[in-house]
């Protein structure tokens, strides 16, 4: 059975009459096409009994039909009113959809009125939220497949950002050598904007890549990751140019062990929350408990944005399939910033991470 | 008056209590702060006789102080419970906030949920969306004054591209040649991924830059745009490699005075409909009215995708300082794709273009 007749048979199950579908990334995991239509309209409507529709911008009618989307595709010109298309054809299918299915954590308020302007007497109350992120949880082996060569292509960008590192030059210069290696094979996209910061840069978790110069006797953190096939990489390394100071030598210890010994756990049956007390414990023993300011890890697969959340209060059990990150951080504003980041999957005794990278301290430079 | 307290006018004027934006864009554009915090929360609460406060994940809190942001700024950490944290705020600053104001074309049928499951007597009716889009149509002038920079940006990324451009090299090739040139500038980031396609290629307006060889006798469409302090450029330029068949060259030519007709009558007081119109008359006398699949323009700014909308139906005039694209194009499946941009900025008598790189057909490679 496919991802998308799971859908349908949920459908079914639920005695509902159709599901509406628009999160875009639901989307490219149900039918293999990929895009964001940000403003315009992008959905797939799901039916018990019956085919299931795209409805898309015009523009991307052709490149559907490129996918091999076997079902109707139907396209709507910029100034067509899309929603009155939509109810049209779902109208031939079912003269009176009463219960529908939405995805209430993509669904904006605006286009849930469009939608109950149309059918007004139908109830949009089901949401497909968790029945969706249910299924993406637990990756199949041609997507782990496809993580394993991400994660290839993040260990051949922090080799060559390693080796672009030279005192006087910027971050963003390595970063700019390190995307234009990947490019030369092919490798067109970075999973989100490469973060490269060097020395107390580095203690703003969520800063971007600048045109500071690379000082010397400091640690660099690297936060990178490809896109393979619609798949992603995510790791982070934390190197060394020059001397390192007593603080420094100290924090990338706590946190590289905090790092190994969650790897090293990982398991079917440990809860998320448990996995992210097993790395806070050893940083808040060794006093920086204050400055590791995220969760351990998030899901990941086709985004960095998905589950398991490897955080506290998280009371999910590990289970077999699941891709998360581990990345324990530790940032002491003006100081330095620390962090070291493995995405794995888990296996039936264990974890495999995704990246080879060492983690032992590197000096480059 | 700031932007933002021009938003907080707006609140005390129509009598709400609370107004609730979540729109990174709008945050971006009322503080100075950029960030995109997919799923967790960030938001921008105004009171029309407070302090407005943002609402931010733990490891933005830095970043927003950063920014010179002069008032409250709260975090959250993974673990804890966003919105009980923004009701506590609420409340202290009003302990019955009955109407509030939302966006409702960004926010979420779950997040609102939420807001309203914090305050179950309060009233979430208010849209605040065309008010910001009506605030960020009008760019004032140091908007276009980067905006032109961006622009100064895609100019260069088009030279370095057309130079880049031979025959056996891949589309990939050229973008990955571009974009690092832009980098040693310190020109991080695209503001969409650049593409470059090649002969029929190009027929697919939302294909995607590919590993195709450049094969010479065709044409070359680049469309990409650069991000300058936050605002972007966005330009397509088509060119030819080798010698062009007559259905190759009439394409070029009635997509080119499509544009430089469009661009020429623009000014204020056409509406957006009736610029559409113009530069589709022509392709469509031509008898290419079928293969223009997509509307004239949108508008542009901070991103691609802000009013006006230049297409059919909108009867929304032009003013001076609206910003947007004029970039007819021409598809035919199989053959050619032809589309040429630029974005402008109606002044009081017509339009600025943000790039001046030649739109007359220019051989390279």
């Amino acid at each position: 059975m496919t991802q998308l007749e799971k859908v349908q048979q949920w459908v079914s199950d639920q005695e509902l009459d159709v599901a509406y579908l628009s999160d875009p990334m639901t989307i490219t995991y149900l039918t293999g096409f990929n895009s964001d239509p940000i403003e315009r309209i992008l959905a797939l409507l799901v039916f018990p009994n019956q085919d299931p529709f795209l409805f898309a911008p015009a523009l991307e009618v052709e490149a559907i039909k490129d996918t091999g989307w076997k079902y109707p595709v139907y396209g709507y010109l910029d100034h067509e009113h899309p929603f009155d298309m939509i109810a049209a054809q779902v109208m031939k299918r079912n003269s009176n959809p009463k219960n529908w299915a939405i995805e209430k954590s993509q669904l904006t308020i605006n286009r849930l009125a469009s939608l109950t302007e149309q059918f007004p007497k139908s109830h949009f109350d089901t949401d497909l939220t968790t029945m969706i992120q249910r299924l993406r949880l637990i990756k199949t082996n041609d997507e782990i497949e496809k993580l394993d060569e991400a994660g290839k292509w993040a260990d051949f960008a922090f080799k060559t950002g390693f080796d672009a590192v030279k005192i006087g030059r910027t971050e963003q210069q390595v970063a700019a050598d390190l995307e234009y290696a990947l490019k030369q094979h092919g490798i067109m996209q970075m999973s989100f904007e490469t973060l490269i910061q060097a020395g107390a840069h580095a203690a703003e978790p969520h800063g971007a890549t600048a045109a500071n110069k690379i000082a010397g006797d400091e640690l660099i953190l690297f936060d990178l990751g490809t896109v393979f096939e619609g798949y992603i990489s995510d790791a982070s390394r934390t190197v060394a140019v020059g001397k390192l100071n007593e603080k420094q030598a100290d924090i990338y210890k706590v946190c590289l062990e905090a790092q190994l010994t969650a790897q090293a756990a990982a398991k079917p049956g440990l809860t998320a929350a448990e996995l992210d007390k097993i790395a806070r414990d050893i940083i808040t023993k060794a006093g920086y408990g204050e400055y590791f300011i995220h969760r351990l890890g998030h899901g990941m697969g086709m985004s960095e944005h998905e589950f398991p959340s490897i955080m506290e209060g998280n009371t999910m059990q590990l289970e077999p399939g699941m891709c998360f990150s581990i990345e324990p951080g530790i940032y002491i504003p003006g100081v330095a910033g620390v962090r070291i980041e493995d995405c794995v999957h888990i296996t039936p005794d264990g974890c495999a991470p995704f990246t080879h990278t060492s983690k032992e301290l590197t000096y480059v430079g």
